[in-house]
């Protein structure tokens, strides 16, 4: 049977970078001759990288992503594989029309081969929920080429068009096509692995081919990418995988049947449009290799590994691609902070990481402890600034004032403030990036106070559960003895009740439900999207509901100027959910009038 | 010739007070029928409030809306007036399905008459540009119903459906409809108001009847809803316009062709798509008035009108729908605290503003006195908290770190952050919201300190660039004195060089361009989104050009972390402009390659 070598290219590209970007494709496309590949596919708008936001709506960014497709075309080797990057093309089109995105982008995919652009196609189906916005950006395509390569006829369809009913899948089946490969530009969330697979399965059985899907590395903001590309035949047997979260070069033989059909025009693409199917030959000649590769399916990581793999790529990547040399982090001997330290040491080495102990007169000797410790056994630059002074020159202004005095609440989140400013101030002498470490339970129910333990310009473990936070700690220092290494987390810090020790003797438990009980509604208030009425049918006590419901909707403003972290959830505070700060719905509350007018 | 008599309501709903508004709808068709209207017209998603955002993929808050509507239905009296209301719908629909909202819900309106709902129509156009993002939320509506009332065909379409072309307007002229009525939630930017009677003119002319638009006014978040309700003739003539920014019952009597038309079923909507035409039959008898009303078509507020306008009323309403008694503000001797705080004053009145003076070693004694004249003038509550122990409890702490001190920016950074956290203090003390005091061009340029003067809960000038916040403060001044009052803003404040004063003898123009230059530079490279190339192409300095592109895409990740504030330009930081932080492109920068790859 003929067969054909492709390169899964699974690169980590830089949004804005547009020459580094199409560096990183002539080197990889380079090693992949070297290895015998006819074909290698990079991921879905790899030139500009994704996500691009509002750029795409600017012309000099379009112009640019079209310049460097062209300089990629000529530079890459005409001898070498065919190859498969995604770009930003834009419509033909002359005037702009109320309701289409300006200038008109597309998020398009292109073959170059023999130093030039031979095919383009333009994505059909726009994913616009959760963390996507692509109507805003993109013009659909209702183009399909094919290009016959080794005599084997090729179909490009992007990333959204495996995941809806209908369009180019369908459209490419019915042209007859032997092989469909699909840049991809997929983010990370927890267990989307298995629904992947799954669905590059139900798509190369669909269509009859295999399929194969690239996608990219790395971390963009708030989004991780983690790779996990894969080639997988019409029977659904996977042919190969590549690991999760790094750049990898995954070479694979795909046998594939000989080109057949000759159908052109438009085509019922089964999802209320047409598609036009056009056709582009490059050669004839199959391809019957000799040998076939070893085939190379990575296993997937386990839960917490994935996790970890998430977080320390998400922070690494935001530190990296926005050239800061080193992190500072307030290390409170609480276990946030703790591993928000252990990641940023696992994401760039101890030696970039600061931690600063910042005792009030309500720490306990043992926090501090605690947390030089933890320094101690990763190796990171550590450094006392008690905060007494500095709350006491506040508490004797204000004391001076018509307030008199900061009491309660004022005091405490005076406290979390000063904090927050030697942090900032340590930033601004130093450079460092001021690492957050509030967690998903924190964020959701405004357990954190503006501008002090929310100060910073990343924050790794926003979309974190607290007990996550407990699992990921345990687990880390699981694989450290694991490895015979010392353990990073001291397990009293893992093991002390969560205080955030801004008033004598203070747990949170004193303020907010038991963890485990609280995490669960959050899980289906935020993540799901369940009412109060909803919740309490699930068995969940209505006093625990309410509370809930009533602490998260609440602190929408205060999440609204959070720092961004990476997403690890279906649903992150964030790109994910988006809520009205000024919102006087009330789950649960009757909403019958009659009521007083406003 | 048959008539009708319009009530155009031009409300202020809040978003999630589902009860609220309906009773707002109840007592405002009340008042309409007391005054013989045949119809009453409200806004868009009057029920809910408008945007609502994510609450319309909740299941729970859907279910609201239907049941307020059913409710209204049973509670406006049978014998007044038609009624049309916006409201959230959902599409009858099982399963979920990729690529469409969850809960599949629609963006509608409803005639209400005799106690029962008797016609409901889905938005077919759904903007998804700029600030709006409605194919997150709206399943699009195919279908026009109209409703035989008075002997007049009436169709109703929701706002987007006028700014696209094709669709709705089109299919409504197709079957002959005698009027067009038009609930909109359309927000405010500069110099809307003429586009917008252009707009109402082109359709009413293309459909050849009188067309009834009703915009809500308010606040909400980052938005204000200007009003401008209006009634115009298919010739283009005026019959009614309402005020900008108030609310308002504005009665019209509308001349109207008697209904001629039983054309029913699917008709090509010029726009790609097909819509379908039912009938509803109310009733058949002509109303043929004895006399008229005096038409009411209120002047255009001018430029500086009007943004004030906007800037109060946003303001206002984040205070009021928020539930804060009163506001705080640290008033610097500088312009912008100034007009921020004269702001707060319209908004909501002297007795509940609370503003401090927080002199540093480096502020002038003028600056102070400034101030304190300011408030006394205004009589707002003033207070005076000197900075400097705290900054020295810093300054002590740090001379004995590793850093050695804080210098230079650090240094200055830290007066900032210990005036945002004394404004925090009293603020959870007493109650107050802090209003941020930046201004459009200080937000470009990246020109203030994060937690610092960007600490706040909302910041009123945030979309105004610094040459208009002298404009304004002029013009306010010049309203007092044509209205024989003190001017509220002492001269010396707008006639000093523009300084943060966090050194001596600093001044704004050390740091950056001239403000006439440099907000014309942030107008064409940020609500323009021209390229380094098209704005020296412009005329402008390559420097200049070169050194407001670094600084505004520097400082995205503080603008990501400052309060919301009203939008009063084309293109506002926030909802409108959405850049990635993690940002390689350099507009200007050679792009070409050889680069080193990542």
């Amino acid at each position: 049977m003929p067969s054909l070598r492709v390169a899964l290219c699974q690169v980590n590209p830089t949004v804005g970078d547009l020459a580094g970007n199409a560096a990183i494709v002539i080197e990889q496309t380079a090693a992949a001759a070297a290895l015998g590949a006819h074909l290698a596919v990079f991921p879905e708008m790899v030139v500009t990288g994704y996500p691009a936001e509002d750029l795409v709506l600017r012309k000099s960014f379009v112009d640019a992503s079209l310049a460097t497709l062209a300089d990629l075309a000529t530079r890459l080797d005409p001898a070498g594989p065919a190859v498969v990057v995604g770009y930003l093309d834009r419509c033909p089109v002359s005037a702009p029309r109320v309701g289409r995105p300006a200038g008109e982008p597309q998020d398009a995919a292109a073959m170059i081969q023999g130093g030039r652009v031979v095919a383009t196609y333009a994505k059909h189906h726009l994913p616009n929920y959760g963390v996507f916005d692509e109507f805003r950006y993109f013009v659909p395509g209702d183009r399909l080429p094919v290009v016959r390569l080794g005599g084997v006829d090729i179909a490009m369809v992007v990333c959204e068009d495996l995941w809806q009913d209908g369009g180019p899948i369908a459209v490419a089946k019915a042209a007859g096509v032997g092989l469909i490969v699909v840049p991809n530009a997929s983010p990370y969330e927890r267990s989307k692995d298995d629904t992947r697979l799954e669905l590059v399965r139900r798509r190369a059985a669909e269509a009859g081919v295999p399929l194969i899907y690239t996608n990219q590395v790395g971390g963009q903001d708030e989004l991780v990418f983690d790779g996990d590309s894969m080639a997988v035949a019409a029977s659904g047997e996977v042919l190969a995988r590549a690991n999760q979260f790094d750049r990898e070069l995954l070479l694979v033989d795909v046998d594939v049947a000989a080109a057949s059909s000759e159908l052109v025009g438009e085509v019922d693409a089964q999802d209320g449009t047409t598609m036009t199917v056009e056709r582009i030959t490059l050669d004839d000649e199959l391809h019957v290799p000799d040998d076939q590769l070893e085939r190379r399916v990575i296993d997937r990581l386990d839960d917490c590994a994935e996790v970890w793999g998430a977080l320390v790529t998400g922070t690494r990547d935001y530190i990296e691609k926005n050239h800061f040399d080193s992190v500072v982090l307030g290390l409170s001997g609480g276990i946030d902070s703790a591993l928000v330290a252990t990641i940023a040491r696992d994401a760039i080495g101890a030696d970039r990481v600061h931690v600063v102990g910042m005792p009030s007169r309500y720490s306990s000797d043992g926090s501090v402890a605690d947390a030089a410790e933890l320094a101690r056994r990763q190796g990171l630059h550590w450094s006392v600034l008690p905060i007494a002074p500095m709350v006491e020159a506040y508490e004797k202004a204000f004391g001076e004032t018509a307030a008199g005095g900061l009491h309660g609440l004022a005091e405490e989140n005076l406290q979390a403030r000063v904090r927050g400013t030697s942090l900032m101030a340590l930033s601004n002498e130093v450079g460092h990036l001021v690492l957050t470490t509030g967690n998903k339970s924190e964020l959701a129910t405004g357990f954190s106070t503006l501008y002090g333990d929310s100060a910073g310009g990343y924050a790794p473990i926003k979309d974190v559960p607290k007990t996550l936070v407990w699992a990921l700690s345990r687990w880390r220092n699981e694989v450290a003895r694991a490895a015979g290494e010392v353990e990073p987390i001291p397990v009293a810090i893992i093991d002390k009740p969560p205080s955030a020790e801004l008033a004598p003797g203070q747990l949170d438990s004193d303020r907010l439900p038991d963890y485990t009980e609280l995490d669960e509604v959050i899980d289906r208030y935020v993540e799901q999207d369940k009412g109060h009425d909803e919740l309490v049918a699930l068995g969940y006590p209505a006093e625990l509901v309410e509370r809930v419901i009533r602490l998260v909707d609440a602190a929408e403003y205060k999440r609204r100027q959070y720092p961004p972290g990476p997403k690890i959830t279906p649903k992150n505070f964030g790109r994910d959910r988006r809520l009205p700060i000024t919102n006087a719905w009330r789950e649960g509350r009757d909403t019958k009038f009659p009521r007083t007018s406003a």
